[in-house]
């Protein structure tokens, strides 16, 4: 089976290499950068094109979803797969006439960060039987968690991770910028931030809640109100409080 | 010196156990509850007692905030030096015609789960330099991060903390009610977790920041919002993705 990623960001290029680690031969990577292209190439030691799209049997297009589209239509082949990568997509977003596919990988990517792609989740979606099997097995040569999604259900995986990943970066971010204004190290949160993820490996989030407002003290709570300055911290604190307490009827 | 812990909760349990790895002797540990006061004494071996709270040089108070004074009435002695456990609270609240101080380690504290007490960092104050420089010496037989701090530090680091730690458990336990929802296993979404927080260590949170409302994907977040069916989950996801468009000014 011929293989082609398409694209040249950081989903690209970690799907580039978690194959070729796992010894699945990817014939091209296509895109339009050509010099992030160039240093794929040379790192994962794959062939490259930013003119050329190479004939293959599955495509996988790691590109920005408002680019999916219009990537999809470079694609003038009928008899192959073609999928997309995004948590947020039908895979009818794939504009051609091959068979449409998702192939969404659960993970946030930064070029700078090693990741043990054994651990990252896929969730594959596909119009047959055949086309499910062979992402499946395309998946589970990278990861051992692989699970077969309708498209409602990775509306709600994504839905999951930004809750679970970006809002609790976003909250590092507010919380560094008040650390930051007392001159406190940023470094002496991180034990505390490890505690708080290792936890909930063992324990249910709901359990193992801390805090103001799960001890429902109103002390604290006013104090810390009193404390900030910024308007949107404020929001946050007095959004995520109220919450709090919704969830555990105080 | 003789050292007394009192109270009976995790956070004296986890000092009671810091201070005997560390080979520092602590003379008695001094509650209400005497079953815990039991469990603790049997596992980290020290006397305890919940009716004659024993003579020392240092006391320190391992309670909830809104029992600090109180328990530190109980302490009659003038020439001792007492320390709350408290991030939120001044010294003052302590009751009594002792020396007072703070002893605050940052870290939260489960009885069933273990730490690495080297990594806790602590924040102390006291009334004068020669207490300041026990605790300081107590507190690094301990850790190694251990810093001088004022009462209106103490406020923002614990605020800091809140952000960090409370409030991203809060989103931990809100994505697991979305996941659960779809029967979607909440483990799936752990190495993405981990991968958030890894990700700090070597870039500032806010240059790490990924998801639609940092791409200002209008249409993503149009879709989550349509999906989302509980009413705090919404607040929370709209106030967290305005506060990420201020913070990058999209």
């Amino acid at each position: 089976m011929k293989i082609v990623i398409i694209g040249s960001g950081n989903v690209a290029y970690h799907l580039a290499r978690a194959f070729t680690e796992n010894k699945i031969p990817v014939s091209q990577i296509f895109g339009r950068n050509k010099s992030n292209l160039q240093l794929i190439s040379e790192e994962v030691h794959l062939p490259y094109s930013h003119t050329q799209l190479e004939d293959a049997d599955l495509y996988l297009i790691c590109v920005s979803d408002g680019s999916i589209s219009d990537v999809s239509k470079l694609i003038k082949k009928d008899n192959c797969l073609v999928a997309h990568t995004s948590g947020s997509l039908p895979k009818e977003i794939l504009t051609g006439n091959y068979r449409k596919a998702s192939f969404y990988p659960l993970q946030t990517f930064s070029k700078s960060v090693d990741l043990n792609y054994a651990e990252i989740p896929f969730f594959i979606e596909a119009e047959n039987k055949k086309d499910v099997e062979l992402l499946q097995d395309l998946a589970e040569s990278i990861s051992e968690k692989v699970m077969v999604s309708t498209y409602e259900k990775r509306k709600y995986i994504h839905l999951t991770a930004v809750f679970a990943c970006n809002f609790v970066n976003h909250l590092f971010a507010r919380a560094k910028e008040i650390s930051d204004s007392q001159e406190i190290p940023f470094d002496y949160f991180l034990p505390l931030i490890k505690e708080t993820t290792d936890k909930i490996k063992i324990l249910e989030p709901k359990f193992a809640q801390t805090g103001p407002a799960v001890r429902n003290d109103e002390r604290v709570l006013k104090a810390h109100e009193d404390l900030i300055k910024d308007e949107e911290q404020l929001k946050i604190y007095k959004v995520m409080n109220e919450s709090i307490k919704e969830m555990y009827e105080l």
